[in-house]
């Protein structure tokens, strides 16, 4: 068998193996497969490389060209995944796992670069939240905005996912406009290596975007600025040698980790055992017991059970963990491979020691289990492994230890109190899952246990056919958790975005906000354009472009004729006595409805050309009502031009109606589809 | 003169100075006039109290009541600033200066208070963006959820705000659920102390809610969990030792710093001297300059102009800066008071010797100044004190030296980008001003600069009457910056309150969400009252009550009729064959305004009853076209309640038309004022 060469990929270069190689072995056969690792890397080198040439080309983009990048990126790595699978068995993972880590990875690639497309704008700087008003006037506003960091994203991955871990962090990171350095986990750097050079040979992203250390970072860390971040997964101990660098203290570095974690699932007091949550409860349990022979950051470490049902669920764990089968990841049959290497094995075998000074050990017997179509004595097998705790409250080490394998630990509460305060003795974890059937249960659950969880996973009949599983981050939903799992956030659709950008408060005019939005702020300058804006094309279109309508006149009789036309016939718009009596109304009112409807008569443009419908309406208030004899008029602004797909895009329309006294009267974003 | 013994306040208890006490000066005659500290200060007590006491008891109060609660305070402090006046000369500060530090505070807690009531919910969980469709059929979906940190804030403040450095981290803190211990500096603790005093007097806060601790912290910060939060400002000397302990870092404890920061203004590319905006930036960069001193984190350190204006720049600056009366703060021609202390004008002119090794001094003389109304030798005073550097490119002190009081340093850019590098050799400040009339210029500064800034403040003659300074950071506006300046961030409004928050990703049923969020989830269970909705009370109506209206038929004629009357003949309406040529409609359809008219004609009931007004509607889409013949029908269900006012609240009703496949064809929410 040759030996693979793991090679970095730095300033440009593909850098082999040299000074300071490590081996790797096979997680099945303990045979040594691959070489990784070149202490004569030059870190400043490949800095400067990703700040000034990767950094610049990525900030030049847009969101959504980024985000077509990404969506072309996860296309093509979907169409060359089967090297990776062939790669990845070595690692002890099976093809489900796979599926998980491969198909998870290239799955996040494609949400990002949907929600880039859908929830951000086709620009440079992306706004959060609404313009604040700072000022009576409106000559001087507030905006939130975000722009990308200057520096690079020094991403730090564990050695479980070596394809999900990398794509997971790259995808904001890129998508923000910020250049990637990815440093995998040695011990299966060479799926990453594999999946970095299909990314290049994909020849998507721009030169310096993205760059890999397979093996040591060297001095990287200590050249590191404010407009850095380092995105860690991995131990608590490497956390905490990492982020007390006085360097990255001293400058304020950016520093995300995301490490070790106690995570619980909770039976709740609603769940009896012949009930459909029961079983559900069970099988997610040993789900996340034996997915990658357990080593997920967030698999279930603690089994949280009504004090009555505990023995029912050591049952029933114990009899589907019992039917598991161990072996070779290749083979079809097996349902659990390999953990990554002989050290991890005995690294969980260690803590098994710790957990067995605290419980019990009820399934499974590292001494004497099968392994099918391996060896066991040189692949890093085991089997499955339940514990448990008589004494939850007084134990502590079944709360701070975490056995990065199969392992769990079944313990009793009294109440659902109880049961909240033992998951929170974990001090903080990335996800702890409550299976009920009952509201109330899941609110109680997450009032007493939100602030010590990044994530909380409930479960039910209603929900058990599409739920994802306990031990699954979505890209949509944020994944960490305070305390003990690092204290750090990542994904989370575009908030994971934004943790590759700086937030900054800007204030000032509405045209320095609408310069800067690249969107029209009430109070900004309006543009006359040369005909009708509604005979003008997407890309014809000025932000800023304003029509201001003719008055019409607003009818007693018009209001009766819409009351009747409708069935609207509400009393304020009917009955003079009731309206006079409501205390919003000094009489008889215009319809909201018949308003927005005349609205609409006043600036539409009847003649067939580029809008093609009116898709939405968005933050309509109704600001003074409109009594009989009123006349009001329409103010139409381009306010904002979203590209949607190859023949149209989407104009928001702000629209202003006043009264004859040109005061506001309603206030609303229309949506239109345009063509371009 | 008696020498005023200050407290502090633990577990519920004043405390008077004892072990370790300090004696305190005043800034403006040098007499020592307080004395604070007590080193037999129990930490843990003081820990518990906060936690077992303060935070159950804020928990238990929803957002509106905490709300209620920061307006009652700051209602209080309003009608009793007068003694905070008073004491705070001392301090240096006049009564320009208390404006800033004691209404600056009071405002911050309005402002807090009505975005508590406008922006969050009146209920114990705050809602991080929208429902993530996780699933296709829906049945499992995802949102983001704030719950309050079950620990205790501590915080720890500046001398040089010893008001607002409290309030504002107060305010968000308070609205988040969380109690807090206040540490202020020792140097200006008395007005800390007697602003608490007068917190407690107003008797509004539950027991435990604030704490305070006049002196050291002791070893509290070794005693901090993940549900704590430490808040710094001050020093980055102090902040990094700190943020450096093991403990913090070992268990994640949230750590904000609020450091130094060398904030510059830029005179924009289009500015020139005859120009309002020439006169606009020299008034903020004296104001900057002699506001506090020039003790403000905020406070401009670098003026950055074109070359061909420095001359003028200095000029105009150094005359303004001639005509600041100095001395003593109590009367009311001084323009500029004392610095803190004797210590603080030596550190200042320490920093200054240093700047000098790198910029001339163009204004201002340390030894020869005027001093009105008060001893030079033994007040901390100072003069404003200009700088020219003539190579700011090869100058670093400059860029990283903060001498914090009146002193500035200006320096001349060759373009646009030159002046953007410079703003951020900083390495990360709070704010950068950019004066300009250019929105191009606006724009290309947020592009360029906005990674490295907490803030950017614009400003023209557009906004300068309204503009509220270059140094002010808003209760509504995030206030912090990367880098240098700490890389934290406090209020940005609700942004600051989710500091005190752990934000987690729940996942479940809609049953499951709307349960927690206490508001309809589409999907969630659906509610029969037993009655029309519209003649329910806004305390009878429960959240998933729903309303199936009859179906009704749109007809060609309802088309034209209403085409006719609103004057919308928009050809997709009124022109078959334009329709048909249309991607979105396959042949003549209906308006958009008609299918919501009707919509509102089947569910109202017209009777007077507790529904007073529609006041709005948001996120209408519509979903699929409807033609001449199809019917419509109406689901309307409670999605959400909020009280308004003594008399209604608003109710949010989620509204589904579908069409007589049961297709969606418009989908919104509605609101509308009831009575309770």
């Amino acid at each position: 068998m040759t030996i693979r060469e793991v090679a970095s990929f730095a300033a440009g270069e593909w850098v082999a193996p040299g000074q300071g190689a490590r081996d790797i072995a096979s997680a099945v056969t303990g045979e040594v497969i691959a070489s990784a690792g070149n202490s004569a890397l030059d870190a400043q080198a490949m800095l400067d490389h990703a700040r000034g040439t990767g950094g610049p080309a990525l900030r030049k983009l847009t969101f959504h060209d980024r985000a077509r990048m990404l969506k072309a990126l996860a296309q093509y790595l979907d169409r060359h995944k089967q090297v990776l699978y062939d790669l990845s068995f070595d690692t002890g993972a099976t093809q489900a796992d796979h599926l998980i880590d491969i198909d998870g990875g290239i799955g996040t690639l494609f949400v990002f670069a949907s929600k880039g497309r859908r929830e951000m704008p086709d620009g440079h700087v992306y706004l959060d939240g609404e313009v604040e008003q700072l000022s009576r006037g409106g000559t001087f506003l507030g905006q939130h905005v975000c722009t990308p960091l200057q520096g690079v994203g020094v991403h730090i991955n564990a050695y479980n996912f070596p394809v999900w871990g990398m794509l997971e962090k790259l995808a904001p990171t890129i998508l923000a406009g910020v250049p990637a350095i990815v440093k995998p986990a040695t011990s299966t750097c060479y799926v990453t290596e594999a999946c970095v050079r299909l990314m290049l040979e994909a020849d998507i992203l721009p030169a310096g975007a993205v760059q890999l250390v397979a093996g040591g970072l060297g001095d990287m860390l200590d050249r590191l600025t404010c407009q850095d971040v380092v995105s860690f997964t991995g131990s608590a101990e490497t956390a905490l040698k990492l982020r007390s660098a006085p360097h990255i203290l001293e400058n304020s570095v950016r520093f995300v980790a995301e490490q070790d974690s106690l995570n619980a699932s909770v039976l709740g007091p609603d769940v009896d055992p012949d009930s459909p949550e029961f079983d559900l409860f069970v099988k997610e349990v040993c789900r996340e017991m034996t997915a990658k022979a357990g080593q997920k950051c967030t698999a279930i470490r603690r089994i949280i059970a009504p004090e009555d049902r505990v023995e029912a669920v050591i049952e029933a764990v114990s009899a589907r963990l019992g039917k598991t089968t161990i072996g070779d990841p290749r083979k079809e049959t097996t349902r659990m491979g390999a953990l990554v290497s002989a050290s991890q094995k005995r690294d969980v075998l260690d803590k098994v020691a710790v957990l067995e000074r605290e419980a019990e050990r009820v399934h499974g017997d590292p001494e004497d289990f099968t392994v099918d179509g391996a060896d066991a004595g040189k692949g890093a097998f085991l089997p499955p492994m339940l514990f448990h705790c008589a004494d939850p409250d007084r134990a502590r080490r079944i709360h701070d230890t975490e056995a990065f394998g199969p392992v769990s630990t079944v313990m009793g509460y009294r109440d659902l109190d109880h049961a909240m305060a033992l998951a929170n003795r974990g001090e903080g974890s990335l996800v702890t899952s409550v299976i009920t059937h009952d509201g109330d249960v899941a609110r109680q659950a997450v009032l007493g246990a939100g602030a010590y969880h990044g994530r909380i996973y409930l479960n039910d009949r209603t929900s058990m056919k599409e739920s994802t599983g306990h031990g699954s981050p979505l890209p949509h939903m944020v994944h960490g958790g305070p305390g003990r799992a690092g204290g750090g956030e990542e994904l989370g659709g575009v908030r994971g975005v934004t943790h590759y950008m700086q937030r900054t408060a800007v204030q000032g005019s509405p045209d320095h906000l609408a310069a800067i939005a690249g969107q029209w702020v009430p109070g900004a300058a309006e543009v006359t354009g040369p005909a009708h804006p509604f005979t003008r094309r997407f890309g014809e279109l000025s932000i800023g472009e304003t029509l201001h309508t003719e008055a019409r006149e607003v009818t007693l009789a018009d209001i009766e004729h819409f009351a009747e036309f409708t069935g609207d016939t509400f009393y304020a718009h009917m009955d003079a006595k009731a309206a006079e009596r409501n205390p919003f109304f000094p009489g008889r009112v215009a319809h909201g409805y018949l308003l927005i409807s005349f609205a609409a008569g006043l600036f539409v443009e009847p003649a067939e050309g580029p809008v093609l419908a009116n898709t939405g309406l968005d933050n309509l208030r109704f600001m003074k009502p409109v009594e009989p004899g009123d006349s009001v008029k329409v103010r139409l602004t381009v306010k904002k031009k979203t590209p949607r797909t190859e023949d149209y895009g989407e104009v928001r329309w702000h629209v202003t109606m006043t009264n004859q006294d040109d005061e506001r009267v309603a206030e609303y974003d229309l949506l239109t589809m345009n063509a371009y």
